[in-house]
């Protein structure tokens, strides 16, 4: 099991992406997300959003809210927790990140990036400005099989986006 | 790490309690406290909530309100997460908990149950109503040594009660 924190900053319609294409073994190679980690022993998310923030982006957040829970199941890893955020308060001076490239990017043209299938789905939760979620993803290598979202099972439209 | 949930079941003003005097080696041996356990490779906390409850209690819930999640750090055992519940709705007959005694007790009679100090503190955001919440624990054995909420620390008041 493995516990992680992302978070989304935004700022003036944009949000600020990571395009992974630093580390060796990225499990997220090639994909954009948002920053973030793995929380450490003796942290609570928070205190991982902060560190975690700071440490690849040098910013320090100011205002911040925790949005949902996504819990990834797949056959290749083990099963992963991770605390979404979205900021809108931060300062400080951007740095360089040894995980990839920032960029800030038009919040409507995010869904075009190359993201995770899932990541679409909790994406639109955030647009929709959805009450905290519990989202549960089922992945067999890159392809999402199933996605529950609050115990009701979602379903995939035509048009490839899955809804209830 | 660990990832465990917990659940105050209630009804007509009270809730359902467990006292912990079953298992041997039992870390809240002695202690009251609600339903629930450690969540298990693949198992999203909703799907821990129903599983849990449904073998310690018997009952189907049919109606849950995650509340808050509780970071407890300690200097006896890893970090733990707790995904704190509450349900009013439920189906069932109720069974034997093979980990201790179940008891419906008057919502305002739990405080004086012999309680970990922490979980007071929750137990009142909860009859407060308070929005979802992110909560830290500090332990040095049995005694909570440090509090933070939503960010914010807790300081101790002379009556032995944590606020703001």
């Amino acid at each position: 099991m493995k516990n992680s924190v992302l978070c989304y900053i935004e700022q003036a319609g944009h949000y600020l992406m990571l395009c992974r294409n630093r580390k060796q073994q990225d499990e997220n190679a090639g994909k954009w997300i948002g920053v973030g980690g793995k929380m450490e022993e003796g942290e609570s998310p928070d205190d991982c959003l902060l560190r975690e923030v700071r440490e690849e982006t040098g910013f320090s957040l100011s205002a911040f809210r925790f949005r949902g829970l996504v819990t990834f199941v797949s056959d290749c890893y083990g099963t992963e927790y991770m605390h979404l955020f979205t900021a809108d308060g931060f300062q400080g001076e951007r740095i360089a990140c040894d995980e990839g490239d920032l960029a800030w990017i038009p919040k409507e043209e995010v869904p075009s990036l190359p993201l995770w299938e899932g990541d679409r789905i909790f994406l639109q939760l955030l647009a929709e400005e959805a009450p905290f979620f519990l989202l549960k993803l089922v992945y067999r290598g890159d392809a999402l099989t199933a996605a529950t979202l609050n115990g009701h099972p979602l379903h995939r439209k035509e048009d490839g986006t899955w809804s209830l």
